[in-house]
């Protein structure tokens, strides 16, 4: 199943990049491989100052070896094994009128002292943040990751809709990061799933990215902006940087860790602004995107 | 003895102020007064978009009620009452020839259940970011913490520097925030030093801050600078985030106890630059300061 899964995240990685290469035009993805001293390692690929991509990673690792004691802590097990591999993206464009996103797709294995498998698990999601709202972009986002969710379980969207909405959510600013997606975690075999059907669930969502995304960023790319607008996507940047190094287990994890930090924090954007106390004005647009990151919607 | 500390840094809050109000010449400091809904409150100060300081916030605040569930574990005490008093600021210039200064100063004191008081000490520090390193300002703003010091006790700078390097370290990065200075805390009455001694050294420590920067600043803040330095400095504030955001306990102590995002948030720079896998040109000025970010020195 590793391997499977392993070749399955090479191939997307490859996929996405090419696809986004082409949108972009000018900038190129830079690749690096990195190893992990404790076993394992990575190919993180990122893109800098494209004309369409201010910032992007596109990153996949695979790493192995004992549990990491905080690790264990957390997952309330003793001294094991793991290996673990997935995909992680973020894309940061440079018109404000493209949402910013996010996406990943993993997969857990542990193992006890005879390396026998104890446990193995899926795990992952995509969810979008915009600057400006576009709601028939945040209607067709999430009809994508209906599609891919109610191919395997009707259950699958609400839930796992509502697991994005309350994980994404910037607690201290009692708001969402964005208007979210999918998110998804230890989809383990049980009566009504296999592993395989776990690992088809899981690729049909990685599948499906390109399809959610790429419309709406073909779609606005090029729409026009002030420098208004531009302050604001960096001031809402600066609350995707909040998320990221307060909230996010992923990051903070990695950090703690010690994980390759360059490859963790390509997540945070290019140009990020804070500002004191900054309210949009009443009934504008911003003000808008602000009272629904309030109050999550149903989209479909 | 909470009056009294209260009283003096509501003073040098108002010296602090003016005496950056009249360098600046331009901005001017806005003041926020908020409540806690759990007893105390209050007064921040805030400044943008100034000639010299492009943010900054010199805030003051005196909260008490009863000691929350999670700092009741950190404090190892069962359920008591508190009251805490303090002065933070942080100010960001423009030019990245200045140094971004960090201070703050604070007394606590515990009760029991028939408000007895049965705990109490006084905390505090400051340091200095640099982006550009002038050696001659991090020897004159450690000689001035040492001069506080030595008027107290003949360990103070030794131990405080020392733990002030410790502190405001980014421990994923394995760099120093700044240059750093002083931190202290937990000081306490015992068979050395009375409660009216720590009041006496914390406020020395107080007063000394303005002769500790405003040299520098004065000294720094109309030098050329080009656009590539006004980058570095944009990248280096990126580390200031990052140490705020994932290590500062205050900070995250703030953000999970619901004070008053605003003010806890005051901290982060205006503009801030992430790029993927930036390092300095070997040799240059930036990796000068780099290098010196990894190994702190003594600088008296």
């Amino acid at each position: 199943m590793k391997n499977q899964f392993y070749l399955y995240i090479q191939n997307l990685q490859n996929n996405i990049t090419q696809a986004l290469e082409e949108i972009d035009g000018k900038a190129k993805f830079k690749e690096d491989i990195w190893q992990r001293d404790e076993g394992g390692g990575g190919q993180s690929r990122v893109i800098e100052n494209g004309d369409v991509i201010e910032k992007g990673g596109v990153n996949i690792s695979a790493v192995h070896g004992p549990l990491p004691k905080s690790m264990q802590a957390y997952f309330k097990v003793g001294e094991v094994n793991f290996y673990a591999c997935g995909l992680s993206l973020v894309l940061h464009p440079k018109n404000p009128m493209v949402p910013t996103v996010h996406a990943n797709w993993r997969y857990f294995e542990m193992y006890d002292k005879s390396d026998q498998l104890i446990d193995q698990w899926f795990g992952g999601g995509l969810d979008l943040t915009p600057y400006y709202l576009f709601d028939e972009d945040a209607v067709h986002f999430h009809q994508q990751c209906k599609k891919a969710c109610d191919a395997h379980h009707p259950n699958f969207y609400a839930d796992f809709k509502a697991h994005c909405d309350q994980y994404f959510h910037n607690e201290h600013r009692d708001e969402a990061r964005g208007i979210g997606g999918l998110f998804f975690d230890y989809l383990k075999a049980n009566e009504t799933f296999s592993i395989q059907d776990r690992y088809d669930f899981t690729t049909e969502v990685g599948n499906e990215f390109l399809n959610a995304y790429l419309p709406i960023l073909n779609k606005r790319k090029d729409l026009p902006f002030t420098e208004a607008q531009r302050n604001w996507q960096e001031i809402r940047r600066g609350r995707y940087v909040e998320f990221n190094l307060i909230h996010d287990k992923g990051t903070l994890f990695g950090l703690k860790t010690k994980g390759r930090i360059e490859s963790i924090l390509m997540s945070l954007p290019p140009h990020v602004q804070w500002r004191y106390d900054h309210h949009p004005e009443k009934g504008s647009e911003e003000a808008r995107l602000l009272s629904v990151l309030k109050n999550p919607k149903e989209w479909v």
